[in-house]
Order: C-alpha cells, then sequence, then structure tokens
C-alpha cells in the first residue's frame, strides 16, 4: 500500500502511534489545569512539548500557542487583524490559489463587514507575482487592512516568495499573514528567520493527533482571542487543551527533524519518477516542476486522461492519491490553482496529486512510476474527455 | 487511587483506551474527506458517531456539529447570534455563576463591542431565579439581545431551571444560551425535549479523546461559522475533522447510557457520604444540597480549614480533589459562584470539590469519607486561617 496523500492528511507517525498504545497504558489523564499533581504533570508534559515546537520552528515558547489546527488559526489570525484594523481600511490584498479556508473566511469579511478583496497575479509556474502586489498596494495606500498570501500551494507544492512578500508588507507597515499549513512539517521553517508575524500549523499534517495544532504569533499580547475561555494558552485560546494532541505534536516535530537529512534524497527521486514518466508520454505535464516546490508534491497531468479515472485505476492497485484538489475538494473541474496558472480545461481535469511524507522516496516511487504507466497505458486507450 | 474531578476533566475511560489501543493498530488513518477508499471509510465513521451523538442526545444528526469542544462551541454560538442581532440590541443577560468562558467573552463583547451586560440573581442554593430575569426582560424590552444562563453549574453542580428560562425567553422572542458543558455525559439529556436551540459538549468531559467535542444547532443554516475551512461539517466548521475524537465520542456516549441506571445509586451513595460528614462535623457545610444536583458532586467546606489544605492532605493518600474552582482557576478565595450564592469568605475558603464519574458510586464514597474525615480531624488542630 502507498498511501500518497500527505498534503491531504498524514497517517499517523509510527512513532506517534507506539507513543499512543503506550500512553493508553497510564493513568496519566485528567484536568491539565488542576493545581494537584496529575494536573501539573500533563501541563509539564504540555509545556515541554512548547519548548520542542519553539526549539524546532526557531521561536520563543510564549510565541507557540496551542489550538485544533491550521483552520483555525487562520479564522483566529484574520479575525484578530481585521478586527482591530484602523477605520479607513477596508481593502484585503490576498491570491487566488488560497487554501479554501481564506476565499471562505474572506467571502464572509467581504459579504458581511464592507470589505473589498483584491488579487495578486499568479505566473505560470504557479507563484505570486511580488510586482503585481506592489501595484495593488501603491493603488490603494493606506487602505489597506490586510495581504493574505500563503506560503507553499498544497496542490502544486510551489514556493510562494513569502519572505519577500513580508519584506514588502513590512516597509509599508501593512499587515502580512502567510499560511504555513503546508510547509510547516514539510520542509525546513524557522519561525524567526522567515520574518513572518504568525505561522499555523495542524498536527495531521504532520503525522500528529488529529485535532491538534498550533499557531505562532510574534507578539501573542496583539491577538484577540477567538476561542474564549479561562487562563489556558494564557487566554490568548480558551478550552481544556488537547493535550494528547500536544504530547504528539512534539514528538512529530521531533521525527521530521530526523527526517530532514532525507529530503534531498525524496525530491531526487520525484524528478527521476517525473522525468521517466514525462518521457514515456511527452505530453504528460507536471505543474510548476520549473520552480522550488515541496521535496515530495508532484501535481501531474496527461490531457484527455481524467484524474479520476487515473486515482480509481491507482486505487485497484492500493496507491491512495488525490485528484487535483485540496483537503475536500474534488470536483471534476479545474482546479481554481491551475485557472489562475492559466491552465484550461483540457488539461485541468486530467491531474492527479502525489504528495509523500519525508521518510518516503525511492520504493514509493518507483511503484508509483509503474503503477502510473500502466495506467496511463491502459486509459489513453479509452480517452475520458 | 480515586480521581474525584470529573466535573474538570474526566480520564479517558476504559472502553476509549482499549478502543484506541486497537485503533492504533490499523492503517485507517488519512483525509477523511477525500474519495479514496480511505477517505470514504473515515467519513462513514464519522458519520456513524455523528448518528450514535444524535440518538443518545435525542436530535437529528444534521444538527450535530462536530468541533474542539466546549469553548469553541460557546465562543461560536455567542458570536453568531451577537453578530445577527438586530441593531437596537446591545443588551446581553447572563448570571454570576456561568463558568469563566463566559464572563471572558462577554467582557470582550463589552469592552470592544458596546454591549451592556445586566446580571440576574441566584438564590442561596446556587440556582438562578426566573422572576430576576423576567424583570430584566421586562425592564429592556426589545434591546436584548441574548440571554446566556447555564443548564448545570461546574463547581456546585446544581441544576438550572434552563428548560424554564428557554420559555421565558421564547414567549418573548428573545435568543437564549444555555451553556450545557456539565450536563451532557453528567446526568440524561434529551435536546428536543429540553426546549434549547443550542447545546455544547466537550469530549474530555466525558472521558471520549481530548480535543473532541460537538455543538448541538437547532437550526445549522442559522448557525454563522467561528472557524473557516471547506465543505467539512457543511460548511458550519472548517478544518479536517478530529476523526479519532470522533469516533470516540460515539464510545463515551454509548458507555455512559449503559451507567445511567447507576446513577441514583451514585447519588444515593453520595447522601449517605454528606450526611455521614455533616454528621461528624456539624459545622461542614455541602452547598445546594436542598435542591437537584448532578448526581456525582459535592462541593463541601468547613469553616477554618482552607481547601488546598484538604485538598493536598487527601492528595497524600492519592485521592484528587480540586478547590472550589472550575478548569482552571485555582485561587485561595471564595469562588464567585459562591460569592453569589451569598457565601462569605470564612465558609468560602474552605471548600472543595469531589465529583466522580458515573461508573462509580460506594466504594468511591466509603474511601472518601474515610480520608476526608482523617483529613478534617487533622487540619482542624491547625486552623489554616
Amino acid at each position: 500500500m502507498i498511501y500518497a496523500e500527505y498534503n491531504g492528511s498524514s497517517p499517523l507517525l509510527p512513532s506517534v502511534k507506539d507513543f499512543l498504545k503506550k500512553r493508553m497504558e497510564t493513568h496519566l489523564f485528567g484536568n491539565p489545569n488542576a493545581i494537584h499533581s496529575i494536573g501539573q504533570k500533563l501541563s509539564s508534559g504540555m509545556e515541554k512539548s512548547r519548548t520542542v515546537v519553539a526549539e524546532k520552528l526557531g521561536c520563543h515558547p510564549d510565541q507557540v500557542i496551542f489550538n485544533s489546527g491550521a483552520s483555525e488559526g487562520i479564522s483566529n489570525i484574520l479575525f484578530s487583524i481585521l478586527e482591530q484594523r484602523k477605520e479607513n481600511q477596508n481593502i484585503i490584498i490576498t491570491s487566488p490559489i488560497e487554501h479554501a479556508v481564506i476565499p471562505n473566511a474572506l467571502n464572509y469579511y467581504q459579504t458581511k463587514k464592507g470589505f473589498q478583496v483584491e488579487m495578486v497575479q499568479i505566473d505560470e509556474y504557479g507563484r505570486v507575482i511580488p510586482e503585481s502586489l506592489e501595484k495593488l498596494l501603491s493603488l490603494f495606500g493606506d487602505k489597506v487592512a490586510l495581504v493574505t498570501i500563503m506560503a507553499v500551494n498544497n496542490e502544486t507544492g510551489v514556493f510562494q516568495p513569502f519572505e519577500l512578500l513580508a519584506e514588502i508588507c513590512k516597509s509599508r507597515q501593512v499587515e502580512f499573514f502567510s499560511d504555513t499549513t503546508q510547509l510547516i512539517g514539510k520542509a525546513p521553517f524557522n519561525f524567526l528567520d522567515s520574518n513572518l508575524d504568525y505561522a499555523v500549523c495542524s498536527g495531521h499534517k504532520l503525522g500528529a493527533l488529529t485535532g491538534s495544532g498550533f499557531m505562532l504569533v510574534k507578539d501573542p499580547t496583539q491577538l484577540l482571542p477567538l476561542v474564549f475561555g479561562s487562563t489556558q494558552e494564557k487566554g490568548h485560546r480558551g478550552g481544556t487543551q488537547h493535550y494528547l494532541g500536544i504530547e504528539t505534536l512534539a514528538i512529530a516535530l521531533k521525527e521530521f527533524a530526523e527526517h530532514l537529512p532525507n529530503l534531498p534524497r525524496l525530491e531526487e527521486s520525484k524528478f527521476k519518477f517525473e522525468n521517466d514518466i514525462k518521457n514515456t508520454f511527452p505530453q504528460a505535464r507536471v505543474f510548476g516542476d520549473q520552480v522550488k516546490r515541496l521535496p515530495g508534491t508532484t501535481l501531474i497531468g496527461i490531457p484527455g486522461i481524467h484524474g479520476q479515472a487515473i486515482q480509481i485505476e491507482l486505487e485497484s492497485n492500493d496507491i491512495f492519491v488525490a485528484t487535483s484538489a485540496a483537503c475536500s475538494d474534488n470536483q471534476p473541474e479545474t482546479s481554481k490553482v491551475l485557472k489562475a496558472m492559466g491552465v484550461t480545461d483540457d488539461v485541468g481535469r486530467g491531474v492527479i496529486r502525489i504528495s509523500l511524507g519525508c521518510h518516503q522516496g525511492e520504493a514509493e516511487y518507483a511503484l508509483l512510476a509503474k503503477n502510473l504507466k500502466a495506467a496511463y497505458n491502459k486509459l489513453s486507450k479509452i480517452h475520458s474527455y
């Protein structure tokens, strides 16, 4: 079995499963905010995890705020920035390739809160064009409340120039948020070096327990809470903490750090795989293959062969991939990311996304190549559209 | 070991631990919103859990919205109601005995959003006085945006007249929210019969996996999402679902249903225990003992013996209780709940909260009685204040 859908959600890591199996044998469950020794032990476990997260991602433990994951983190950060904007600021700048949570949130701010949403442009490789951001910033001046542009695209795996975009926004004193959901745990990331004011993470993208996650916030005193509560997370995020999830976040980030040396090998195997497919099927197209992408992500298609047909064919051989789209969109049409890259339906409907974990590589790509070739050969005889 | 802090947080139930240990052996982890068979199996597991939740709590599966727990649920419901209020509605009515999440949220709406917060009165037994709500509703008329009064108090375990309060609000077409965090999983609850429009639940209060929970919403089309995302939870709550937590919610609610016949026995053992202590120490006071309380909750104190001293003494015998306060407040002063009941510091500082699980009873109370008597005898020789 090859699960090649790590950008959608990662299976629990073996180290996380082992930890949880042993963890179930203990009696250490209860209220982590109580003063009794069980509470103190649980609380100390969470603080150790906070230190690991901070260490692995280059920030101070006080800047780590645990929550339920990236969608909550994004909703919280957008809420906090937009609620505290200056009165005349009604422009939000974003990109057409964001994960659904951003356009859906901005649709709310647009229709219910009177904001105007402006889009930067994307080049043919799937990257935001920084000049188009500069143009919009010049046009709208101090009316801009927020620029929100992702760090890494979830479909193509293409890195956005988020450090540069952060710099551009900083120089104009405009609030900038970059969705790091697909970056953390898939490629090296250092919060301090990134020049970002916020980052978000979902545990399930790292192989940690579902329902866990965190925000990194440069200055937590500036953050409005979205989930109210008592003194948990120093008042920044209410609710009894998901302490089991938090314990696994540290384990997953530690395992990721151990796999870091494997990333170049993973990428090399991917390039070999992609070239193999392109050599065998000259009409095949790998999106964003000329620019920096996540080591384990390939968005690939052949015009005329429907992505979903390929996905089903591969699944019959126990290989699990996604069609182009993200977490929960599996529409049989060209994704908005590809549309923004200028990809037309004849190509766009034929794509699948293959995304591997950072511990995988050559063996998986060899099997993928074999099965993908067989599927392409089989299905090219019966063009699906 | 006796863990008597179930109102703070329940340890994982044995059935939940067993399930998770076996669950770790499977390969069924991944993106629950994908169209491949792993996604479909995970999604089907979540829908089965939704049906169990709906069945056990008397609502339609479409009315169950999974989230990270009660603090998120409360924040979401308050946000949804207050964002959609009529323009002239700026009054929020609440009680002085709510869990911290409510006053902290209302503090935000008061200081940042211009709402005015009004308090109903509490009787000496710790119950909201319905007439005081009627008086406030008459006084403020159609300016009332929301009435938010809890179903069961977390410290005393005292049932509030929430069905009656809901009726009073309905008859005046005022929005009513009742925090059911301490009710669900501790006493029978039927959403339809309750006449409530919303209910909230935290999995960790039931012995399900931490970080899990749900809202019950009579008309989900009226709900504004707090956490944006894609199509998860039909757009009502974004983010890849905590599917492992969701699976355990069904297990915990099923186990709770099996323990329902034990609740009268639990309560009987509690009364015996409380009477034993009151007979031995006539100065001891059990708060709310003349009105309906949760079967397993006792808030008890002796003037002059500090609650924290008792808590530490009991802990030395492996018995874990809380001082009066809730999830994360362990202040050495009289709680606001007791203050609202007219309790003065000489009594209020001496309390501990004993809260058992629905599967416990006589054996635990016998040990608690023995140890609490020893602690009172020991500490009464050295008055702590």
